[in-house]
């Protein structure tokens, strides 16, 4: 049997564990050198193989790839760029063939979101019809958990296990400070359409009314009159209170909260941030000294408190794609199977693309409690073991000592092509 | 000899270790118990004293009291309230003594930041004076590593730890994002007088380039031109650009970053952010992609990344407190003393009250590069110690199991008082 190269490239907004996925596809090609010779990277995702630019896997040490498992980030970097129709760019596509037939690549696996997917199903149509044979399998990851068909996407979980002990702590915080300083503590986590992270801080709630006492949803229509009650309850039945919002929380006009006419003191627009405005609103109309947060990028690279399960899940993934490909399955996605919550069992599985492609997972409305500010115990239940398990990098002088790796360049065999 | 009660209390703003503080004065306490009969804690510090309302710390179980050491936020809760001078508010201090004499307490440990040490400096003059005989003793706490005579201060080296691991995984997250998307990330820590905190996020740089690039400190005056060009040259150089900001950081006319006169959409002045002020200016002026966070209660509050250097230093204190005060010692503050760097060595001493009070410990000039962006070697070899070592709490269903106090109050013998 003849070996083949294979392309991995990463996509998208990176996470906590998509590093993860990576070793589980160099270590799970590694174990099949007579199907898979070399892993090529994609330096910055898809753009890397349109540029002809390859990172030889091969020339990374065991221990670096092995690193990867507890490495934040994207090693191999990712991009925000989305390959357009095959109609119109033809020339896209046959590029990507150019460069997979030059470098003998029969593989490609390509580890993101909605739009991967969507790209990854394109190539192996366009490769078909220009009749070279390459097998094409997507690898989900997204913080934002709306992949279809998989319980839960590779990243979701640790950025959910973040929130959660990040609000429980700053919920026991206020509560300390409350007697006769801050009474309000609002955190701004990620989330632009879908609330699945701003529900994970739910998870720190308990009986002892630690954690988030409201969740702004982007599900909901914010009303601020509610929300203000709310708080004001409360505060005066606790002393404190400790607020979730998601950065896609909206007006009933559908403008977004973090889009509320924030000016300098140039009168320039500023940057988004919905904590301030939630922040802003409670001074205003209840007057209770208030303090805020935005998490933005440090809640999906906080590797240090990254799930355990969701690592493995990110691992498996990349495992199972390279499988999946060595089975002869093209133009499909692993996906995560639940089979039990208590006590939590899981295993892989898959789905063709063509059924995944820009499929958007919404957050099921019996997920949202009655009054749009709490998560229901069905929601809960499904969140729950999605944040089990510690796995903590490896420390150097009080710093994880997460890798960077050397990313030797493969030779380039072909003339420069303009990336649009 | 007779055993006598003991009063604690912590004051100010709270920290990821303060409880070990607390875990150390009571564990040492219950050591001495021909001395030291019961440990009441004052709820919400010093207010609960002067309204009498003190927590039997006998009646917790030894394991909870043992959870202290992993639980962050304040048990008996905090509190912003700075007793008045002894000449024009005497009926405050005769208060305390009347509620010390009720419950037969002998011994005074405040847990705080400088001017909790001032309180317990005046305490233990007014008992002098009125004839009381309490042994007092200040115990060191303060995010803002701001205390005179004492190497550092317990919370500090845990805040550090934690900007500096942020810092190092959201610059990760940039890198993996630039090519196409995000350039320049800024991250705002606390430090409205001092750069300590922003400091520690230098930590976090190596020869990989990753961590900061930039920091502005409120020990320089922020020059927008010096900054953006700094800004441009890292994103031409290598793709992007790591910035931490100090919530301190102020124009050449003393205005604060933060106090940017920013408005919302009906013209009423927004609550501070610097990391937005500086995003904005980048956008503005670089036009370049920017992502903020603003860290806020998450970094004083995440005993999950608390340094263990941190957390010996806070139990240590406590335990020292006790010891002091057993030996006679009164109107004293424990200090951490260093004794070597690498490998790092140190123990504990003490320092008279008198000469703490209301001293601030400003960070050496020499600690800040010339340019005024970054540390120098000498401040890394001051701070590195400090974030050394992890010590994490343990977990249930994938959150840290931080414990909640009985909190069983001692029975009031006295008239109401009204704090004012």
């Amino acid at each position: 049997m003849t070996a083949y190269n294979a392309f991995y490239a990463q996509s998208g907004g990176v996470t906590p564990v998509i590093n993860a996925s990576a070793a589980g596809v160099i270590q799970t090609a590694a174990l099949h050198p007579d199907q898979i010779n070399k892993v090529y990277a994609g330096q910055d995702g898809i753009l890397g193989a349109l540029t002809e630019t390859l990172i030889d896997t091969s020339l990374e040490s065991t221990q670096d790839i092995e690193a990867l498992k507890y490495t934040p980030s994207g090693a191999f970097g990712s991009c925000r760029y989305k390959l357009k129709g095959v109609d119109d760019f033809k020339a896209q596509y046959e590029r990507l063939i150019d460069v997979f037939k030059a470098h003998d690549i029969r593989y490609f696996f390509y580890n993101g979101g909605g739009d991967s997917q969507d790209t990854t199903h394109k190539v192996s149509q366009v490769a078909e019809k220009m009749g070279y044979p390459i097998t094409c399998v997507g690898i989900p990851k997204t913080i934002d958990n709306d992949l279809p068909f998989t319980d839960c996407s590779p990243g979701f979980g640790s950025v959910a296990k973040y929130v959660a002990v990040s609000i429980l702590e700053a919920s026991m915080d206020v509560a300390s400070m409350s007697s006769s300083s801050t009474k309000v503590f609002v955190m701004e986590v990620m989330g632009r359409h879908a609330g699945w992270i701003a529900a994970a801080s739910g998870l720190a709630a308990d009986e002892r009314e630690l954690g988030p006492d409201i969740i702004i949803f982007p599900e909901r229509v914010f009303d601020p009159e509610a929300f203000t009650s709310k708080v004001a309850e409360a505060v005066a039945r606790k002393g404190h209170c400790a607020v979730v919002v998601s950065e896609g929380a909206k007006y009933s006009d559908g403008r977004f909260l973090a889009d509320s006419g924030v000016k300098d003191a140039f009168g320039h627009a500023q940057l988004g941030g919905v904590a301030p405005v939630v922040c802003d609103l409670i001074k205003r109309t209840l007057n209770l000294k208030c303090h805020w947060a935005v998490c933005d990028y440090l809640q999906r690279a906080a590797r240090h408190i990254g799930s355990k399960t969701d690592v493995e899940h990110a691992y498996a993934l990349g495992k199972a794609a390279v499988e999946l490909a060595l089975n002869g399955q093209n133009a499909v996605m692993p996906t995560i199977k639940r089979l039990s919550n208590a006590p939590y069992k899981w295993t892989t599985s898959h789905v063709e693309l063509k059924d995944v492609a820009n499929v958007e997972e919404k957050m099921p409305s019996h997920y949202i409690s009655d009054d749009g500010f709490f998560i229901t115990p069905e929601c809960r239940e499904y969140l729950q073991p999605l944040i089990l398990g510690e796995d903590y990098p490896s420390y150097s002088n009080g710093i994880p000592d997460y890798v960077v790796l050397k990313k030797n360049k493969v030779p380039r065999l072909l003339a420069h092509f303009e990336v649009e």
